[in-house]
């Protein structure tokens, strides 16, 4: 489940979810920038920081096409990797990208650079951080078989997993993708666009991990939206008390509990 | 109206609302932090400069007790100057705080002390830049002439206007105060726990300006919670994609349109 | 002047710089990063607040290539401005960047692309932040032909001023340009390689400002060398205590005076 | 040996120290801070980090008395933890400190609070990493016996080691300190006001740790105050290239030979 913040990170965590995606789309957004590389790799960190801490599952970083070159790649991936995050999600564009789902101006990452900035952040990090090798080639235009050609490229670069990405209302290049590729490395999907496709579509496809990856912050701005527009137009808070949550909802979820037992273990019982 | 971030300002100006509260517990809650002075000075800073890049509307900054001492607070004040807030509500605590409505240590800071602080500010910030006092005096039990008697002393050391706070359920001693004090300075006011107080009667009272303190980060809360459990329950998105803010929405928010243009007038027609 | 941290500014002014050069290569070496893009466009932009805030002169800043493309430029630009530098100098490189005294991969950026970036700074920041436009030409081999060009067009663009730079250890390349240039905008020059070089020359070139780029970084590293080296083989402090610099000149630096000015100003007499 | 930045940190290292002690007054300085906590928790956190991955030898980190109360110093401990810091020494002084060497306003902490801050990092932070307290009674003007007290009660509260600190110009009443105590934890001094003291002295009487404190940030300012003097005065580079460092050792400081390779195994040969 998409997080862009701490405290959407504790709500995901707290309703179930095993693991987080830290999305470059809704961490921008929430920073008031658009998903173009705008925010700096050392805001995105930070962010990061602020999610792993409120999380206790892993967190799969959108690390967007690794903010430059290998070089930068590796850097943000290794802070990454310090912060706590679980893994990083690069993708085969260049930078500045943008948005996958805004206009038609997507080039590619050549096969062979895009394969240095995944071999680099491999020789980077701990053993055990994930790196998913996200594919544009289907959205850019070029089809199944540049698709699967970059799949076994970046494989072979040390990519763990491979996140296909489409921006069609229906399913059907991804699940072609997943037959064709035959789970080579596991397979990860974006459904936003073909939203309606059941999961046991995906399940039948052996696909490995399903990302909702905006929903949380576009649930967000849907409250927000009407509750600022409510209070606006009717001048007052008091018919929709109880239509949000209540601070002690807010304390609960970030802890004001172990702040009140730490307070009663470290400090004097008499002010000073 | 409360912003906790770059999104949540922008969709409260587009509301209508005329300024914005850059509200400490929204802020730490958003970065997973305490209200207790976790969040460091910088930290606030950084997220307010976000909230007044997106917002067109003055933005009043919920500057805690000035993170320590004159010296701290005039620094503080300085740099959220120049990030381009409105102004800066200073409460008269002592560092660090804890938030208003939990528990019940609640130590107020020296009268003098304060006046230090508040002066401070006043002489390092622009003119035009405001400086509320905000009192804690009722919350903390000391009644309304020891409110009044600092209300006084914090004008006198140039606060623009007054916050007077209470967590009581009812008005009674909010309203008492701003009968007693009589507009000396205008008076502010933050009705999270009597809610259902009409806004007449703060119009009757004469008080300048009521601030919805953490309504739209409970929003936010509301929404995302509601919306985690659906997925997370149902293993799909299909049911709830007309709950949620479209990605146009989103992309509309953060102002994608001025960077296609700009696409259009700086880049070259050929790719390069 | 050069300066890499508000304690290099603090200095550089006081001997009496009328300008100060926040040197990309400087700073990133104070941060332990190479000077290729491995530091934020947020990192620069924080070390350059802390350096106008030092100074009391105008600070040009070394904006490397941009961060990316027009609107990474910009936006970098608009901070830098709204953070107090005097202007942003932006080399027709692409992202990211190798300092230029480096290796020989240094391919230039398109003509029209980069003047897209010189006039999407032009026409965000204020009227008064200047702009000026590197030229990498000479440095990557292209001659004088290309340089004048490029000039023509950065001016075209809306450069303010031009920096002709070069690594070779004689001005002539440097001397030649501004010859046929003819001062259609001011000239800067960055003499590093060709340190032989009299200021009177470039006086009667007619150039307008000549930057020592990396020298007080330089200077620094050789004193903290030297002392670090004598504290260790000698075990001790006592034969240097008079080679550097006293505590009270470092609290003179930094303004320790008025901060006891202050805090008998806005401090109670009395502990509170 | 004391860093305020990853050069000075790297250098430090290279002339062999076997730690490196985050000074609070050198990192201030260097961002044009008093010594007074007007760098935020997170700046100096920011600062640290760049001086672990510079150095390879463990950094025990200035943390004042901590940013607060035992809250903020076991988050700011965590944060250095996770960082890469091999420990951290919080003085008990109440927040906003003054630099010891400044004035004569220094009121200590609490016993039983400070000793709640020692606990709260001890129980926050890895079972390595390292907690020294620091006792200002003597600067206060207490005298041995409640040194020795504070020492006694800072041991119990889990300090691994006690930093005795005094700003006379003989080491008496360290001397005298270290006699008494006898080793029940080891002793830290920070010899920068008896700095004629031969190290044999502070080995008889079985110290453990010597930290010289400020010296290369002392040494740095010496050598840019020179250099810019010359510069300025003399208008020109030319006599000065010999003495100050050349760039190559600037590269070789901060490891180019290391990017060079890795963009011989990572970039493609071709231009991309």
């Amino acid at each position: 489940m998409e997080a862009h913040d701490a405290l959407s990170a504790a709500i995901a965590q707290r309703v179930g979810f095993k693991g987080l995606w830290a999305s470059g789309l809704s961490i921008s957004s929430a920073l008031g920038f658009r998903d173009a590389n705008e925010a700096s790799w050392t805001q995105i960190v930070d962010v990061v920081e602020r999610i792993v801490d409120a999380a206790h599952v892993p967190v799969l970083v959108d690390g967007d096409s690794g903010f430059g070159n290998f070089n930068n790649a590796r850097l943000v991936a290794k802070k990454l990797d310090q912060r706590g995050a679980a893994g990083i999600c690069l993708e085969d564009k260049r930078f500045p990208k943008m948005n996958s789902f805004v206009g038609d101006r997507h080039p590619l990452a050549d096969v062979d650079e895009f394969c240095g900035r995944l071999k680099a952040v491999k020789d980077t990090t701990a053993p055990d951080f994930v790196l998913v090798a996200r594919i544009e080639a289907l959205i850019a235009g070029h089809g199944l078989a540049e698709a699967l050609a970059r799949a076994e490229a970046y494989a072979d670069a040390g990519a763990d997993a491979i996140l296909i990405h489409s921006r069609k209302s229906v399913p059907d290049e991804i699940l072609a993708f997943a037959s064709a590729w035959n789970n080579r490395r596991p397979v990860v999907v974006v459904p936003t666009k073909y939203y309606r496709t059941p999961v046991s579509m995906f399940r039948d496809a052996k696909i490995s991990t399903v990302i909702w990856a905006n929903h949380s912050i576009r649930a967000a701005v849907a409250g927000m939206r009407e509750i600022c527009a409510h209070i606006h137009s009717q001048e007052g808070i008091s018919a929709i008390e109880d239509q949000i949550a209540s601070l002690d909802d807010l304390f609960d979820l970030v802890g004001y509990d172990e702040l009140a037992e730490a307070e009663h273990r470290y400090l004097p019982r008499r002010p000073v």
